[in-house]
């Protein structure tokens, strides 16, 4: 399997984007919603990226470092976000999206 | 976490659109690329509905059912017809949509 | 091009997923953002179905119809959701939305 | 509408992921597919980041600067692999991608 390289890395995004998406839900029945609107925000998006990058390493891509890159950096700044708030979805989240980063950062680094 | 309940189906969904995807490429990359035109076709289907079906149950969405019975006829069709290749890409891929089928229609059934 | 005959249903899905994409976010600014949170959940799933639909007719695929119908199903329910809403982005959604719902269900209805 | 300032960005991705899409189905109906297996593979991805490009504008993200660089990238790749085939849905879709190419380097380039 082409993309075995890429498994610990694919397997990161996928969790991430489930994190994610479990996060921004969670914010939304918070009873100060309000506050957790940037980080429903960053969800959403690191979600989506995360996606994307797992189907583009799935495939093998020649875009696949390109993608990592990006989506380490969306990665950094959602879980940094979610990093503020006590509550157990944003810290699960929050390191989600760090570990997501590392994965991606190796990933667009390798020659 | 209130996806708890659907972890095996996200699994099996995450999983499905892994093996979608990386079949689909591979196919491309056999000498007979005709055979395999309908293959690369319904992973491609598969891979993105399965990616959206995780979406949406890590979100706990209300459309999770809804989604999770278009996400097995769809894994149902991809998986007959990489069952009737014998490269391993084609098997593995046959296996993940089946058992993402059987995940998603118990999913679609649930109350 | 194979996919002309569904380009009014292609627009609809697209112009339906950047409605619901920006009544989302539109949504997280309001001051009562916990009055919107049932909308933000729906324009999020809105969003992504759309971009499937329009992704899966654009490749002509043997499953449109059948996310046509699953498309058309969500937008309704996303579509009743935004009516109840007075704000522009709401109101300019319910539009969308309905409108991408006629469109699928068309469709989802072909021979 | 928030999302305004990046509507013809938007138009251009949404319009280089059915190019992409409908360029990538149509090439494995080729008569020598195997010649469009780099095409293939470059539409799928374009396609999907173009998709997420027109999200993440559509919902305003602040890192759409950063998702429409990495999208111009991907489509230049895409446009130009395009380019050396002479079918008409190829060179359509090379046209998509370069005008979605520009669109989204002056979005990756604004203040």
């Amino acid at each position: 399997m082409p993309h075995q390289n890429y498994q610990s890395c694919i397997d990161a995004c996928n969790a991430c984007a489930v994190a994610c998406n479990h996060c921004a839900i969670s914010c939304l029945m918070e009873p100060d919603v309000k506050m957790m609107a940037r980080c429903i925000a960053l969800d959403i998006d690191c979600a989506e990226i995360c996606q994307f990058a797992a189907a583009a390493m799935s495939r093998a891509s020649e875009s696949s470092r390109l993608v990592c890159q990006a989506c380490a950096e969306i990665c950094r700044l959602c879980g940094e976000e979610c990093a503020k708030h006590r509550m157990e979805h944003c810290q699960q989240c929050a390191q989600a999206c760090m570990r997501c980063a590392d994965e991606c950062s190796k990933m667009a680094a390798m020659a």
